[in-house]
């Protein structure tokens, strides 16, 4: 098997990140991570994020009893592009995969949309602040996926600012291929939940002015249909060059 | 809520379906499918298929006690486009999902593909076919995603079709934004295990000339880089115009 040297590189998610001396002790979560599952030795070097852009690289001054680290060098991160998604209620626990993927795909913010035809009375708030956490350390990335309470249709929609780019995914929408996701600022994205928009939502939604884009000429589900969003815009960063 | 003409249309998978009499009695999971999930009544609707591109549209004679169908009209739906995904193994039980959506997404062939780092040893046939069926239910289409046996690395490679345009997931190819998904013929896409493609496994595959296709800046799991690229096909279908 694969020797230390070519281990997959580790990230720690610290929220508190920017009050961090710079030299600390690590507590709680991170540090169990850090001295039991990624096994950090003295000498090593680790990175975090807080989720906003900043990306810390540390020294393991020591892993046991204490973690203690000592901070080498600090970047903060630009957010060129964002990608919020809006999204109706999947079926049961479909939600729990759906978030860490988008995480892990760079998504900015996820917003569980109450509709008509369903809520999102599954939605459990710790369980998917976790599950964001652990696509962000997948991800390696430094921005967190944001996550929003349940919200209202008619009040997702009055609250969207008026410089989002505007996509519903939707069976009869333009071929996404066709469509370049946009490669700076903000975007956003809605899928309907499982069992459909009421005839009231479609009206809004056509008066509002969302653009709609076809994903797949096969009928998905809605947390599938989501990724594939996810999956498009991840698809348009200018890093990829 | 919705009333059951605006329910979802429901599919039933009939591998059996082309040997079916014009008037027929279902058994099994489709007959309970049809009688007590989808509720279906006499006089009713309902299609089928055989994953193999057949479709049927029946008319309900009865649903209780016996499921009794006569058939209406038939069709073979043309296969024009293929997607072979050969994928080294995911961490843990992430196989179940990542099976349910590439059916969903309409992919062609799942190859759970040995690697030196990582082995199938959690395939689960009888499982990951009963997830097969579940995204072809939901996709709505006539060719189910059909799944082989573990295969070790070195035989899949030389086992590839010359045909197959062949594509490797990997973090530094080409953005894949700029990459158009054939829109016809068979197209094959490598996605690496979680640990990694060993030195040896990475030349033969330079050798044989996988293209390198990029899906996302950040670092995906193997489960989601394939979910991403048969999303990335599934966007090239020509049906979606």
């Amino acid at each position: 098997m694969r020797s230390r040297a070519e281990a997959a590189p580790s990230l720690l998610y610290l929220p508190e990140l920017a009050t961090l001396a710079a030299e600390c002790a690590l507590e709680g979560d991170e540090a169990h991570y850090l001295a039991r599952v990624v096994r950090a030795r003295a000498g090593e070097q680790v990175h975090a994020t807080d989720g906003l852009g900043l990306r810390v690289t540390f020294e393991v001054i020591e892993s046991r009893p204490t973690v203690r680290l000592r901070r080498l060098s600090q970047e903060q991160v630009p957010r060129t592009r964002s990608l919020v998604l809006g999204v109706g209620a999947p079926e049961g626990e479909r939600a729990d995969w759906l978030i860490e993927k988008l995480a892990e795909l760079g998504a900015s913010e996820f917003i569980p949309v109450e509709c008509e035809r369903a809520d999102w009375k599954a939605w459990r708030a710790d369980r998917m602040e976790r599950l964001a956490t652990a696509g962000l350390r997948q991800s390696l990335g430094a921005h967190r996926l944001r996550l929003s309470e349940p919200v209202a249709f008619s009040d997702w929609l009055s609250g969207l600012s008026p410089e989002l780019a505007r996509f519903e995914a939707a069976p009869g929408g333009a071929a996404v291929a066709g469509v370049a996701a946009p490669a700076t600022g903000a975007c956003c994205v809605l899928v309907g939940p499982s069992s459909g928009f009421s005839p009231g939502e479609r009206k809004a939604l056509s008066d509002i002015g969302f653009r709609s884009i076809a994903l797949a000429a096969s009928r998905l589900r809605t947390e599938t249909a989501a990724i594939a969003a996810a999956a498009w815009w991840a698809s348009g960063d200018p890093r990829l060059g």
